[in-house]
């Protein structure tokens, strides 16, 4: 059975997870944020199959994020760099494990401290605001429909009612 | 088959993904975050099995993100609400979010724009270090082990390796 397609959604979270493909691959962006490039270092770390790896690696080349990269010739040897959107994504992968490392991690503390070495102390991710800084909390953020959204849903009176559309031309 | 379980890695990132157990869920989250709250209501919203998304709310509640509330009694009826580490799960929401906007979005531009209400401007999600306040980048954050790394691993010569361990007692 296919599973469900996100990748037309109107909606970055949808896209980005249907990208994504599976848990397998953000798995393979970490080991890559950890400095792995090479397939036999990929399988060795994460203890995954060849196939999947394979496939999983061919997907995040595909997508934009990995670079396939000739680095012996004879014979023929591939590395995977991260790529400058591939790189981007580690603000996701450190949201995820910070939100871990509080709530998962129980007694024991979290498995992991990160150094940041730009300002040489141990830190954690702080998703924030970019125009004002502050934390980005549930609740203070408001979604409207951007550019990128179908025209078309726009007349939906389900998509009116979610975007409050009919309100805001009220107040107007 | 079952599929590979990350839930006793130690690592945030595994754990976290396990706990979602499949691309629904942020989905789900998402749903909870613009407000919803009733069964039916995350159904016609995302068009889901119900039967999945009766899985995934369950998953939810038993993870602690959902907290499931009686708000009628006869008939019973119940609602979702966000508990306070579901709440604190929106930062990594956000920051898929602008990832998403930012690669995947095309020449269309983003399909959905937030209004950051705390400050009163569009905004988009930053991550930074908790410390510093910095943009967090790829290659900046060196990970050591924490309070809840398995101690037996740290015996392993990959592990070892993997956080050059030997190098920094080297160094001292």
């Amino acid at each position: 059975m296919k599973r469900t397609s996100f990748a037309n959604w109107p909606c970055s979270v949808a896209r980005t997870m249907d990208l994504l493909g599976d848990w397998w691959t953000p798995l393979v962006l970490r080991e890559a944020f950890y400095g792995v490039r090479r397939f036999d270092e990929f399988q060795r770390e994460l203890g995954i199959a060849r196939n999947t790896l394979a496939e999983r690696l061919r997907r995040l080349v595909d997508a934009g994020l990995l670079e396939k990269h000739v680095y012996e010739t004879v014979p023929v040897r591939h590395e995977y760099l991260l790529t400058e959107s591939g790189r981007d994504f580690y603000g996701v992968i450190a949201a995820m494990t910070t939100w871990g490392d509080r709530w998962l991690a129980g007694e024991a503390g979290p498995p992991i401290i990160g150094h940041h070495e730009t300002c040489g102390h141990d830190g954690q991710a702080e998703v924030v605001c970019s125009h004002c800084k502050q934390p980005l909390e549930a609740g203070t953020v408001t979604p409207r429909p951007g550019p990128g959204y179908p025209r078309k849903l726009l007349l939906r009176p389900d998509v009116r009612r979610r975007f409050g559309l009919d309100e805001i031309s009220d107040e107007r």
